[in-house]
């Protein structure tokens, strides 16, 4: 079944985009990856710093259902436009995985529907090409799918 | 005549390495690049947020000697490592250059010289080439001159 979040990766690039188009009008879409109480939600993490503006840090992690820590990721705000754009840089922490680039496009596709645009850039193409190996595209989706969920609830 | 600070750019990449050996001590390389009083000589520029820590956030500008602002850049230090590394975001502000993730590598070589390393991925490969276009490797090599002049008078 093709998965409603895409990955595209071209060989030998480090970098790769991902789309997804929601069901989602655009400032509720922008609002779910900004506002804090949403973002704990879909993505199942504990925000442990979230300073949404230009130049603000954020960091989160999550946990198993005994409480262990299982992942831990940290990074900063370079750019932030409401409803449109948020740069930052994302480090998963104690990992071989280095800092990474991260290009968020919120756009307004009807009053209903809008269409995120993630362009990720990595330190290298083996960073990258390591990514692809995790089970990232089907957990992504999984918490995109969550997300439409619990924020078209909020129509 | 080769220029003491190297630049190195595979074809068909979006990022490039920079390397440069100093008759400096790690310890003054890095305060070189850390201290708002030292990079505003070095760089010839005038800082307006210097926030030199990890999460913390920059912006400069340089003007001509009429006092027009000529260039203005900011961003965001993700990693900042004592005489070790410093990992930042730097963009160049109303220009078509996008935001660039910058590695600076600090080396002790002996007691009395250092190797700096600067490995800078960009958003695209066309972003890459267009800077590398620009008077840029001549530019930073003189800048780096000026660092070593500079700091070796705090010796």
């Amino acid at each position: 079944m093709k998965l409603k979040t895409q990955i595209s990766a071209e060989d030998g690039k480090q970098e790769l985009t991902i789309t997804r188009v929601f069901d989602l009008p655009v400032e509720l879409l922008f609002k779910a990856h900004t506002k804090p109480e949403l973002v704990t939600q879909w993505m199942g993490n504990r925000i442990l710093k979230w300073e949404a503006k230009k130049h603000g840090s954020w960091q989160f992690e999550t946990a198993d259902p005994q409480g262990n820590v299982m992942f831990r990721a940290n990074g900063v705000f370079h750019e932030f436009v409401l409803n449109e754009k948020i740069t930052r840089t994302f480090e998963m922490e104690n990992t071989p995985f280095d800092v990474q680039l991260e290009f968020f496009e919120f756009e307004k596709i009807t009053d209903e529907t809008s269409k995120l645009t993630m362009h990720i850039v990595y330190r290298s193409i083996a960073l990258r090409d390591q990514m692809l190996q995790m089970p990232f595209a089907a957990g992504l989706n999984m918490a995109h799918n969550r997300l439409q969920d619990i924020v078209s609830k909020l129509k």
